[in-house]
Formats: structure tokens, C-alpha cells, sequence
């Protein structure tokens, strides 16, 4: 095995972390967290796949000796990222990888290559979206899915194209976001359901146009970023049973507009006055919001705040934590909360146009007994 | 009961959450965690004790009524610090305190006001001490003492006056730091083992002269800030048993000068590639240290850096947590470092006049095996 190569610390730094975020690698199999790292005429190329997630981000290198090794990819991160030195030198010693710079040298032990399953190309491009606004969009659909691992299945986003929209949607049974937004198709539809945590966190890493991919069994992003491209693929599972039309909001009787971060900063502060299962009651009355919360030890909190009122007077009790989940997708503007009788969805949404179209539902609880 | 008062919120929130800070409280005692507001002809006094530590804050306020009430800290703290509104205004109303501001009212329980203990006046004042140097020593000194709470008497910083010199001492039986100023003794001397969470929490609010109390029970702190006085006390333990003459330093052989935080920056980075205990080699060569790392699985690191060296060249091998503990007080200057043979400890102190007399001591560690 041979590498010889030198380049930026800063780039190879956060391309390595990106990776590590990106497949956080099996702990108890050192092949399947490692990073394997190619240096070729292109530059040098960082990649690793836990046969779950896979990805490849390239970076710009001077290459003195083409290769490929396989090292472990958490110290190959740290180490860049403690390093301050502008340039650092990769290069194969006997069985290590040295990372030199001068008056240090690390000493990575290289890894068996061969028994890697490398990374493989992502399946067929089906279209290209804007990576802003999807990065908006996953950033608050994937907070509304589950963190239960006990339930895979709530632990995902439906990511699924309907013509020239693309359509997101997670729930973890208490709460659902829905997002909508235009993209460009190119082949086959889109439906795949798809792990929210690593949403979240291509979600910060997306910039300008990300081309979807996606087969039976897999789906991929593709977007260049630093000079090289970022391909970040995973295993999916069967979504059909995520829609947005199993949650009936066919009875709506009470609609109220109301500015976000006003009502945000309500639900904090009657918050603190709850009892164990956080619950608040939203009292809707003329031209106002009125919220309270009561707890035995800490007392009890009313605020009342303006609010545009339409239709009926329904009220309902939730839980202050979904409550602050769906007002922060719509910060910085005015919401309107439909309201419908008996124990049915609440659905926060925008007013006004936008690009794009979020929904959030939310149920109602039981209001406390006192 | 009766109170009636109006204030600048901003100020209240912080004395309260200055006062929660220092009497975190009994959870299982709802008096012992309560705050007891007064309002006077002075304005408003915030004050806590929960048997062991006790603290009184004087704000500014417009009082209607004058009074004395018992509340729950916690949420009291929690609301104000949670409330936009420039002022507030706090009144009983029946058996609650309300926290009104317009649109909004909170209202806490009243606690029964007779079975507080009150808090006492500090003992008799003993000497001023200069608050941003104060400070800066607590703040090494306390991160010294251990955490162990199974071990009281090694979670505590010991204060002793020596003539025109304050003397503060702290250890966890590996690290050793003490730290010496000048300060202004009024009477009797000073000498008392106080707890050292305490001592950093003060080391974020003092301002200004600070005046020491203390008697053989107890010991307190009084200085100014915001208006108002705040008074600080605390039980004391004998710490007698604590004193920089027990760790012998009069082998020293070896004497190394250099950067601080350049030195931390290795000691972060060679970290990286130590064994679970941590531990890495620092090797005194000819106008050089060497740091030296080794783990099975992450690999090596040997990072070289120039140093002034004198004497000797001993070698030891240390944890890097206390090598980082020890450069950090130093950040931003140069070290020295004075090492003796066999497993005794290493002093690390400033190069250079300064008002503060800082002293770090680590132990020496046996060597990883490899």
C-alpha cells in the first residue's frame, strides 16, 4: 500500500468531519468505521460506508504518490481538525499512515483495505432541488420524526415526488410536519423513507442545487461543495403508510392568526407553570389567546395575547413542547392555528404565500385536572 | 402577608438567578429552597439559606407596600429571567405572590415565612481582598479540588491568611494548585476549608474590593454590585491537613520554559493517541520538549517543540488531563517547569514577576507499557 499527498489542513479538516457526521460507522467493526481515503489525479477522495449510510466527499490535493489506505476515521478527524498548521502531509510509512507536519507526526495504524465494501455509486438520478430551501424544510420536517429507535419505522421522513412537487413528511405520533416545494423531475418518481437523523444533518451540509437518487432500496443526495462532490447515500425503508390525508382536517371551526415568536414566548413562560406532562390550556376568545398552565408546587401563569379570531371559540390543551416545535418552523411571522372540535388535529400553517408549503399538525391533550 | 412592589425586571432576574446560583437548595425541603423576598424603605432584598449556604442581594425598587414573603426560587427565578417586559411589578394577592407585567400575571404558593431560618449576618469581617484578582485565583485554585463529593474533604479550597497574604490551596490527590495575593487584614486572621463550587459560582459575581468574614463555623463573603450588597456564606470544614509544604520540591534537577498554550496545544493533540488512562510521555531534550503518544487502536503521535531548558533532563510521563488543567491557568504566557526524579511532583509556575503567585503541582504517572 502507498499515499503520498499534501493539502490545505482547514479543507481535508472539514471534509473529514462532514464524513464522520455523515456515517457516524459501526463501533464494534473498526473496517466498517473507518475512512478510506483515495489520492488520484483528481485530488484526494474521503469515503466510508457502515453498509447502512455510505458517503464520498472529494477534496483538491497535490498527490505525490497515487493510492489507497484505510484508517480508522474518528482519530483521522480529531487529529485534522486539533491540528494549526496551513498544510498538512499524508503519507504511507511501513504499516502506518503518518499525518506530518512540522515538529509533529501522528501515526495512524492502516487498516485491511481489501475486506472494505467500498462505496458504491448512488442509484439513478430522479431530480434536482434547491438545496436552501430543502435544507429549510428538512431541518424542520426531520425534528417531527421519532427519536425511539424501538420504532424504526417513525424514526424517518417520507420524501416522495407528486409532478413538480416534492413532498416531506415525518410524525411521531403526537405531532406531524408536512413540507412542500418545487423541483425539477428528471426519470422515475421519488418515495422512500428516508432516516431523519441523517436529514438533519445533510441539512447543514447542503449548498446550491442537491440532485436527488433513488432506487427500491436506496436513496442518495449528490451537491458539490469546497471544490469537490459530496455523495451521501442510505438504506430505506417502506414509507406508504406515512400521508398527510390519514389526518382529518375536514371540521376546522376556529382559525387564529397570531405572530409566532409572540406566542412562542407565551408557551415558554406559562411552560415553567405546568404540571409533569407540560400541559397548557389555549383558550380562544375575542381578539385574543389567552394561555394557562398551573402547577401544585410552582402555581399558575395566564397570558393573554392579540390574535386575529375566526369562526368559532374551540379551545384545546397540548403539550407546551410540540407547541414551541411547530411555532419555531414559522418564526419570524405571523401563523395561523385551525383548531377543530373534539380531540383532532390542530394544524399550524403560514400566512401568506411562500415557496414553501409547511404544515404542522399537532394533537390535543387532555386539559389538566384541577 | 403583604407586599407591594415594582422593578426593573432585567435587575431582579439577575439577583435571582445570581441568589439560585449560590443556595442551589434543598430539593427535598420546599422552605429550605424558598426565597425570601423583602421589601423596605431600601428597596428589595433576595435572600436564601439552606442550612449549609446562605446569600442575601439588595436591588433597587419602588415599594407600595412594605413585607416578607416565601416563594418557590426555582420557578420565581425562571419566570423572570423568561419575562420581556422592561419592568414588573410583584404583589401579594391572597396566598400567592403574582408576578403581573401587562398581559400577563404568574402566581406563585406563599411558604410558610415563620419556619425559615432567616439568614444570619456574616461573622466578623477579617480583611479586603482586590475582586478581579480574587477571582482569577479562585478560578484555578477551585478547578483543583475534586468533584468527588464521597471525599468532602478534598472538595474544598483552603483559605488562609499569612500577615499582608492570602494564601488558597486545593487539591484532588493528583493536582495540586495554590495561588497567593496580597490583600488588606483588618483583624483576626483568616482560615477556613470552603467548599469549592461555592468558590467558582463567587468567582463569576464578585466586583470590586471584596471584604472576607469568617469564625470558626462559618466563612463570607460581602462585596457590591448592581445598587446593591451581596452577602455570601457558607459552613467551613478544618482544613489544616491541607498545606503546599507537604509535597516536597527540593529535587528539582530539571527546568523547562516555554509557551503555555502552545505547549496545551500539543498536549490536546497528542491526547488523541493515549491509552484509556490517558497518559502520554514528556521527554526534556536539548532546547526541546517531546510529547510523545501511543493507543493500539488509534496509533502514534510525537509532536516536538522548542523549550528553554535548564538542568537536567528528566522525563515523566503525565495524564494529559492534568497537564491541560495546569497550562490553562498559565494561557497566554510562559511556563515554567520544574521537574524532580523518581515519581515526585512537578511544579509548574509563571515566568516572570506577577501580582499573583500561582503554583501548579501534577504527579508524575508510571510510564504506558508498550
Amino acid at each position: 500500500m502507498n499515499l503520498d499527498l499534501t493539502v490545505t489542513t482547514g479543507e481535508l479538516a472539514s471534509a473529514a468531519s462532514a464524513l464522520v457526521r455523515l456515517v457516524p460507522g459501526k463501533l464494534i467493526d473498526p473496517v466498517l468505521s473507518g475512512l478510506l481515503l483515495t489520492a488520484d489525479g483528481a485530488g484526494v477522495s474521503l469515503a466510508a460506508n457502515d453498509r447502512e449510510r455510505a458517503a464520498r466527499l472529494e477534496r483538491p490535493a497535490v498527490v505525490h504518490t497515487e493510492g489507497r489506505v484505510l484508517v480508522p476515521a474518528k482519530p483521522f478527524a480529531d487529529t485534522l481538525r486539533a491540528l494549526d498548521h496551513e498544510q498538512v502531509r499524508l503519507v504511507v510509512e511501513g504499516s502506518k499512515l503518518a499525518i506530518r507536519a512540522p515538529g509533529a507526526r501522528y501515526a495512524l495504524p492502516l487498516l485491511d483495505v481489501d475486506v472494505h465494501p467500498g462505496v458504491a455509486a448512488p442509484p439513478a438520478a430522479a431530480g434536482t432541488v434547491d438545496g436552501q430551501m430543502f435544507a429549510s424544510a428538512l431541518t424542520t420536517v426531520a425534528a417531527a420524526a421519532s427519536r425511539d429507535d424501538a420504532l424504526p419505522m417513525f424514526t424517518g421522513v417520507r420524501i416522495r415526488s407528486e409532478g413538480d412537487r416534492l413532498v416531506m413528511l415525518a410524525t411521531d405520533r403526537y405531532q406531524m410536519a408536512v413540507a412542500a416545494l418545487a423541483w425539477r423531475p428528471t426519470d422515475a418518481p421519488v418515495d422512500a423513507l428516508v432516516p431523519a437523523s441523517l436529514l438533519t444533518e445533510i441539512a447543514k451540509q447542503v449548498e446550491g442545487p442537491v440532485a436527488l437518487h433513488a432506487d427500491r432500496d436506496r436513496f442518495g443526495l449528490v451537491w458539490q461543495r469546497a471544490g469537490g462532490t459530496t455523495v451521501a447515500t442510505t438504506a430505506v425503508l417502506d414509507g406508504s403508510f406515512l400521508h398527510e390525508s390519514k389526518v382529518s382536517v375536514s371540521d376546522v371551526d376556529t382559525s387564529v392568526e397570531v405572530d409566532a415568536d409572540v406566542l412562542a414566548g407565551s408557551v415558554r413562560r406559562v411552560g415553567l407553570y405546568t404540571d409533569a406532562r407540560g400541559v397548557m390550556l389555549l383558550e380562544v376568545g375575542d381578539g385574543e389567546l389567552r394561555l394557562r398552565g398551573a402547577d401544585q408546587r410552582s402555581g399558575e401563569a395566564e397570558e393573554t395575547l392579540k390574535a386575529d379570531v375566526s369562526g368559532g371559540r374551540t379551545s384545546h390543551a397540548y403539550q407546551g413542547r410540540f407547541l414551541t416545535d411547530a411555532l419555531r418552523a414559522f418564526s419570524g411571522a405571523r401563523v395561523r392555528v385551525e383548531i377543530q372540535p373534539g380531540m383532532r388535529a390542530t394544524v399550524f400553517s403560514a400566512v401568506g404565500e411562500s415557496d414553501l408549503d409547511l404544515r404542522y399538525v399537532v394533537m390535543p391533550m387532555l386539559p389538566p385536572k384541577h
